[in-house]
């Protein structure tokens, strides 16, 4: 029997463009979930083999909901990360297609994907309202489903695809270089589709107490050593405002010496440190805009 | 002629509570924005004295869009800061007050409101549909515009007030000590109500290239002078995924000969350290529940 795959669907977002890129599908059958929760929780629960969830987006920074999760809620751990672009799309129903900026009313999509667009919308689309969808693809199926309404949708092309749409315009996001980072999570090893020689190590750090230089002490310990850290990422402990832990990534494999010395000093020092994964990346510098089934 | 105030709208948020706590009302009228984007750059264009925008909840983490914006877009200094209790409620139309939770088909909100409310609604609202909504405000307004429908939103006291709507259940949030973090800002200095002896000062430093330990040496600056960082953000660049540049909020007056040291030396490092603000920090334990006019 194939394994299973848990990833943040519905099916058209990019979370299902780079599961499907970087896991075999020979091996996996695919399971789409409404939130970031309900993915991590069914890995977690062990109704899924694996999960895959956005972790960090080159514009809009990291993904909370995940990050979160990961810290309070379920002990999953992360087996692989993969680098994926994105890029966003204006669409529209085929009635309206050709129409001047000023006779579309609505911008649907979801926060993040709007927030990205920003400078493009502030342009051509000022006037327009701008909705909320859950996801890009929830506002394609939106607007497909409203033929007589000269709404606008901002989505991926496997959402285009999905629900008939044209495009009013390509690759509309503000800043160039978008990538967003994704997250495959399990016990079970991965069938994938390439190899790669980089590897990170992801700790969480949460320190004694509020005092000056906390940080900089931990720092000091990968600083000293040489241990490249390729993000740190505060997040709110949720005990109170200005109460936070970090989400540290280090370019080197947990069971480096080098690396096991550092954790065991920060641990030292009196913080608490928990190993969140160890792992290859993979970066796609091309997204396939097709997919596996 | 009475200053203006910009705020982040519409009327109902916890913005325009904290912003009408926070300035006399007496001396300013106060103007609601849809955007945060649109508060800062009426004031950088000088439309109006002052903004307020949120910059962090204690339970959501940072304020993305706050801090982009102030980074990438506008120039404008931080004036004030004001800590503001935050409590969300689950709203209905009176006619569908008394329901069993499996009766509510779909609950709207914020998506920063719907975070914060999860395992609530994980454990009695599990079976409904969540919908995003632009603001609190709009979805307290879709539940009162729709008495047919068995929904509730998420929403601030003020929004229940002002929709007519009913509790269906208070305090809902996750976690306690949910406080929220608004900064004021624009050139002018601004009439408060209250007084306070707390400051802090604001650094965006942008690292010179990825290298190990750059934002080690950056913090050991601020550590040897024992100066207090109540807060450390990464954010993106925007120039490619690993690319980051870094806020970071000191106990201390920009004025004061060891922040001074400490700027000059980071500076000298090859960081590119600009100063967003140093202002008084205001600490609201209750909420006022009421709003001056």
């Amino acid at each position: 029997m194939k394994q299973t795959v848990a990833y943040l669907g519905p099916e058209g977002t990019f979370t299902q463009e780079a599961a499907q890129c970087l896991l075999q599908p020979e091996n996996y059958t695919f399971v789409s979930y409404r939130t970031i929760a309900d993915v991590l929780n069914a890995v977690y629960e062990k109704k899924n083999d694996l999960g895959v969830v956005p972790v960090e987006n080159a514009i809009e920074g990291s993904v909370n909901l995940t990050l979160d999760w990961l810290a309070h809620k379920v002990d999953v751990p992360i087996t692989a990360e993969v680098v994926y672009p994105v890029s966003q799309h204006l669409l529209v129903h085929s009635f309206h297609q050709g129409k001047d900026w000023s006779a579309y009313t609505k911008v649907v999509s979801h926060p993040q994907a709007l927030a990205q667009c920003q400078l493009f919308l502030r342009k051509y689309l000022g006037h327009a309202e701008q909705e909320y969808a859950n996801s890009t693809a929830e506002a394609a199926r939106m607007v497909s489903e409203h033929p007589d309404e000269p709404w606008l949708a901002i989505g991926t092309r496997l959402a285009q695809k999905m629900y008939h749409l044209s495009f009013r315009e390509q690759a509309i996001e503000d800043y160039e270089q978008n990538f967003t980072r994704f997250i495959v999570v399990g016990e079970k090893p991965a069938f994938l589709t390439h190899t790669t020689e980089a590897h990170k190590t992801t700790l969480l750090v949460s320190l004694p107490e509020d005092f000056p230089g906390a940080l900089h002490q931990v720092l000091a310990a990968f600083a000293w050593r040489k241990i490249n850290l390729t993000h740190l990422e505060s997040r709110p402990t949720k005990k109170g405002l200005g109460s936070y832990h970090f989400f540290i990534d280090a370019e080197m494999k947990a069971d480096n010496v080098l690396l096991q010395g550092a954790m065991r000093e920060i641990e030292a020092l009196g913080c608490e440190v928990r190993l969140l994964g160890s792992f290859p990346c993979y970066i796609f510098t091309e997204s396939l805009n097709r997919v596996h089934r």
